[in-house]
């Protein structure tokens, strides 16, 4: 027997919660919520944190749920505390990752009668959502907790949020004692997958030039065992080249990182000799517009993309779907498929230029002027390379496209809908959660869009946080096209003379900053041993940046900038 | 001709918003809404504000749209952008107020495709919306055209946001010449509202007390007539007692404000004695939740609502919808209705324990101790009689209602969703606008939510900050419940040390503080008399506060505390 609210109806939901092993709450404070908050409280097994900015409160859940990989649960009052969500739920919904969303709402009559916070939130989240229920304060039926157990089912299976949304009427503050009930924990086992082997396999036997690409892929558990896969399918079939970005965690020896830095130098002549026959995607979001384009230049080009869920036409034209889990394809793939007999090998070829690349890489950069280039060079060789590095949106996860990291180095990012919107306080919750060294890389606008982030007790210790401050939206003097409108700033670029040091001092954070090399040399090494969580606020220079940057890739092209 | 986006359609949706008069636009930076800032930017006439933060910029544009009464635009780009949108929105659709939110959109064949910065946001915001168009980027259709002009003429007349949303494709940032066209400016002049005089006058004659309530008015140019017309019933009707909160702006000799020192301290007997045969209400929210309670109790009460749009039933029960604007009402009424022959007068009987409730409202707050009541008691006497005092939610709004106010100051309050979301925004988007004096008086959570406000370009000088710091959640303390449950803190209230002198020094602000009333009365000149926008951030006990009101309350009562 608990003490919990006497509205039975929302105890039971959340007894569902426990019952099915979630232990992560996040809560804003409010009065609608109290039965909700009455009946969280009930259990010592939740681990509940307050949090007032419902915007911060969602990206803190959603970083506590990358982490753990089990639903982590937020809880609001009603009105616009349901909408500040809203950010997080998008990403939460791309990104796939599990969240039970329980809103306090008034009574449906009530609604649109000029009763305070109340807006219509029953389908609030309808498009970005796998299911909604509705919690009857009085008492669930059968039928409605097993809803909840298939809700609960659905977030951690497929991974996104769920909305459960509870009318409460007044009084809210009662309390009684309440039973647990049991429900069925629905647990589901898919078959090993089908996967169209015979056809798979007539279009490899076919093709000499097999390119694999890795999209964004944060499950960790499995994440070791997908890179011996990709080593063996590597060391087996010479017609394979496998390239991946830093957020599919794939890195191995064998494979190709750095994409950006392969294809953008390239002529149209090299593109075309790298052209694959046959292109297999795994997984999700690829950071690099450069390979998409390229690779949508080859609409005859066979292409399967596997995964268990989702299956976008990343390329604008007809593939083929295999659901399966990325290992789970790479493990039956190496009994199904067989090497290619012809000598030259597409591998080989790729390794060929993307040694020449890395010369030039190294030697431009080993020597290259201060700016956003240079600051990534040093971190990539001073950052420690275990633990997790939360790639910032926009510039920043570009950049560090441009390096190759530390297999021991997880690498996490909001590309969901990469939004700059809560990159502070993902890494926040992640960290919370994390025995592991964090080490947040963001742009300055994103730090300053997300600074209520610190808005919450005990920050986690682990969590060092390196703000790139370049003036302000570097991303649009990388991508093509602003320049030339003439209102450069401060539409797309958002110029200005802010620090992260103002923020710091706010809330008693650690604060270390370098506006050149040597500053930084000076400073890396006590921020990265640091006690608590600290800042460090490294000064670009805005228009140097996008010159060296020029010069980069043309001397990866040339050999001269 | 202009230089403009190289979208026609998108040159024409800016050109409709131009021609209709729209001059407001608060623009947050992105790339994928490059073309609408190149057709926004190609007319001078648009005044353009840049704000990166979308949840502030929504609540910024909706201050200068409550300012102007007229629509002001929202621009920004795709995907998470968009939903930041979103508390504001709520709040606009609630409280009536114009906004045309134009959102930057992927090709619809692109959402889902995992490209960054998509989600669904086609219907995102359909509940809380007057009407949505998309935008065609090569041209748009004359029914097209004749739909947004129909869109703007909703938005101004019925009050509330419509959502543009505009899917373009790559390139962005082309530009060409684009000419004007042109757009029937669609405007209706209602009739004159058809009123059921005959009917109401039958209500009216057999009754011998009518309430008439006001409710929340931020319409300024009618509100001298109301307040006029409001006297003229007064006089007319001895029936008729016209009670009123500050936010419905009709301050006025006659009148009774401070509903709740007026019902709070009654006996049962008491309100018994005050029973309407008659209840009219005219426009929207209103704050007292007493009044509400008090008037539910009797259901048999001939209850008519006066509002052109919105007949919310707000005491849940059968009532008469009268559809006119509260001052054409009024008008027509003194043709209409007669007075009561009776000599007892229920006006003069409300007025008669009004003056009893005064004469112990000054007494007990000339001298009582350091609370938030006597922080509101020294702002009523000492904040200008002149200019706008924007109310915050929660318990600021509560406080403000146990005052009179000055019939020259214009109160402003988000009673729309009453959220604390969006507070100070609003306050320095209507400051903005606004060449009059604006005292903000918010609470330290709301203050704290809001903290991005400050983040933009130029601050209005004529904007003065009160943050009444009661260790947060006040409100919790004011409405009955949380106590009991043993999670007060921290669900209910938020307790925290935090000051606004951490964010004043961010952003350069003037900042002045007091936790005492001597040092109010130091600093309180400083502050009003301060050149640019300042904060006055006054601690005020939080346990005493509760001790305090309750002890008011029970003096208005019974003479003793």
């Amino acid at each position: 027997m608990r003490q919990s609210t006497d509205k039975k109806g929302v105890d039971q939901a959340v007894a569902v919660l426990v019952q099915h092993g979630i232990r992560q709450v996040v809560c804003s404070p409010g009065s609608r919520n109290a039965p909700l908050v009455l009946a969280i409280r009930s259990h010592p097994s939740l681990e509940v944190e307050v949090i007032v900015d419902e915007r911060v409160a969602a990206f803190t859940a959603l970083g506590k749920a990358i982490h753990s990989g089990k639903a982590c649960v937020l809880c609001c009052t009603s009105g616009s505390a349901v909408v500040n969500y809203y950010p997080a739920i998008v990403e939460a919904y791309y990104q796939r990752v599990p969240l039970v969303v329980l809103t306090a709402d008034r009574p449906a009559d009530r609604i649109d009668q000029q009763e305070g916070q109340s807006i219509r939130q029953k389908d609030i989240f309808a498009d970005h959502i796998l299911s909604q229920c509705s919690i009857d304060e009085k008492e669930l039926s059968e039928e409605a907790l097993e809803g909840l157990s298939a809700s609960i089912h659905q977030t951690e299976s497929i991974g996104g949020p769920v909305h459960w949304n509870a009318p409460l009427s007044e009084p809210l503050y009662g309390t009684s004692e309440q039973e647990d009930v049991g429900v069925q924990i629905i647990s589901s086992k898919p078959n090993d997958p089908s996967i169209p082997w015979m056809e798979l396999r007539e279009s490899w036997s076919a093709a000499e030039r097999v390119l694999l690409i890795c999209g964004q892929d944060t499950e960790r558990e499995a994440s070791g065992e997908k890179r011996d896969l990709l080593q063996q399918w590597t060391e087996r079939f010479p017609q394979l080249s496998v390239w991946y970005e830093t957020i599919s965690n794939t890195e191995f020896e064998a494979g190709m990182s750095c994409i950006d830095r392969f294809i953008i130098p390239m002529s149209t002549e090299q593109k075309e000799g790298f052209r694959p026959d046959l292109l297999l995607s795994l997984g999700g979001e690829w950071v690099s517009r450069k390979v998409k384009k390229w690779l949508r230049s080859y609409p005859e080009v066979d292409h399967w993309h596997i995964d268990r869920y989702r299956h976008p036409d990343l390329l604008r034209r007809s593939f083929r779907e295999i659901h399966a889990k990325p290992h789970e394809f790479l493990q039956q793939g190496l009994k199904h498929l067989v090497p290619v007999k012809k000598e030259a090998s597409y591998a080989a070829k790729v390794r060929e230029l993307a040694v020449r690349r890395n010369e030039r890489h190294d030697r431009f950069t080993q020597d290259s002027p201060w700016s956003d280039l240079r600051l990534f060079t040093i971190l990539n060789q001073r950052l420690p390379q275990k633990g997790v590095l939360f790639n910032g949106n926009s510039s920043v996860v570009r950049y560090t496209q441009l390096f190759r990291w530390s297999s021991e180095l997880f690498h996490l990012a909001n590309r969901g809908v990469s939004g700059i919107d809560g990159v502070t306080s993902t890494a926040i919750g992640y960290a919370r959660r994390s025995s592991e060294s964090v080490f947040l890389i963001t742009g300055d606008l994103a730090f300053f869009y997300d600074s209520n982030a610190f808005w919450q007790n005990d920050l986690p210790d682990n969590l060092k946080i390196l703000i790139v401050n370049n003036g302000g939206g570097g991303i649009f003097r990388i991508i093509e096209g602003p320049d030339a409108s003439g209102w450069f700033e401060p539409h797309f670029e958002q110029a200005h003379q802010r620090s992260a040091n103002g923020l710091a001092n706010m809330y008693g954070l650690q604060y270390f900053c370098a506006a050149a090399e040597a500053e930084l040399n000076n400073c890396l090494q006590d921020w990265l041993s640091s006690k608590g969580l600290a800042l460090l606020e490294v000064f670009t220079p805005r228009e140097q940046n996008d010159i060296v940057l020029d010069d980069y890739f043309n001397y990866l092209r040339y050999g001269r900038s």
